[in-house]
């Protein structure tokens, strides 16, 4: 097994897999009376912001935009990088073209092209990353919204 | 790409990659309050139940107990399988033998061996699977409990 990686490396690590094109992540959310949601979508990383792109009538969309709150997860099971963020802005996706163009060129498709999609711009407030239980010690490179490194 | 494949094959699948040895879940939960909660954790599929096992103060195992309620996801972000599921029981990891060597044979470890830990039996009430978007018609394989094929 690999030596546990340090602070420093690990927020290298992530701001890499963060820039990957066509990035998936797990975006959790939850409605008011507490059931969880959790969907595969792609994830975008702008500006130290995350932008997904979902239906505005989707669960997603829905429990973002009454909580604000969402947990992502990037990576493999064991290689995570999550990401505890809250809604800054909900965007209609004709409605910025720098946002949809930039999420376009780093997204495998433009939601643009179909009807109903908006933009939903999330900023982390904790970012925690870890490989194996040797690395559960250090894995908060974020906290309340200001790296730690 | 692939044609879509239909629900029986859909479920063959899904059954074969929830007897996977040592696989992990991503296992979306929610507090009363309604804040996501997510992470990666080992999955065990026994007599058509989901076992996890986590730390009895996990913030997992809290959510879980107050609600009942979690979304898991297993596979890679374009091959999934979802499972809704509801808490049938919480178990000490030491209060049943069967399921302990169960779980220990087909996770890659051992529960007993560290303290406070819990194995939390979920019940299945819908399983979809699919892998890209034109998988999304016929991805729901269990509604309520009871599987469609």
């Amino acid at each position: 097994m690999a030596r546990a990686r340090d602070r420093k490396t690990r927020k290298t690590d992530t701001l890499a897999m963060l820039a990957t094109p066509a990035l998936d992540a797990w975006v959790a959310t939850a409605s008011a009376a507490g059931a969880p949601h959790m969907v595969p979508l792609s994830l975008v990383w702008v500006d130290e912001r995350v932008v997904i792109s979902v239906e505005s009538a989707s669960v997603t969309a829905r429990n973002l935009t009454a909580s604000g709150q969402a947990r992502l997860a990037v990576g493999p099971t064991r290689d995570v990088v999550m990401i505890d963020a809250l809604l800054d802005k909900a965007v209609d996706v004709t409605a910025d073209d720098a946002l949809a163009a930039t999420y376009a060129a780093q997204a495998d498709w433009d939601p643009r092209r179909s009807a109903g999609y908006v933009f939903l711009v999330l900023r982390p407030v904790r970012v925690q990353a870890w490989r194996e239980a040797d690395e559960t010690a250090g894995r908060t490179l974020m906290r309340d919204g200001t790296w730690l490194v």
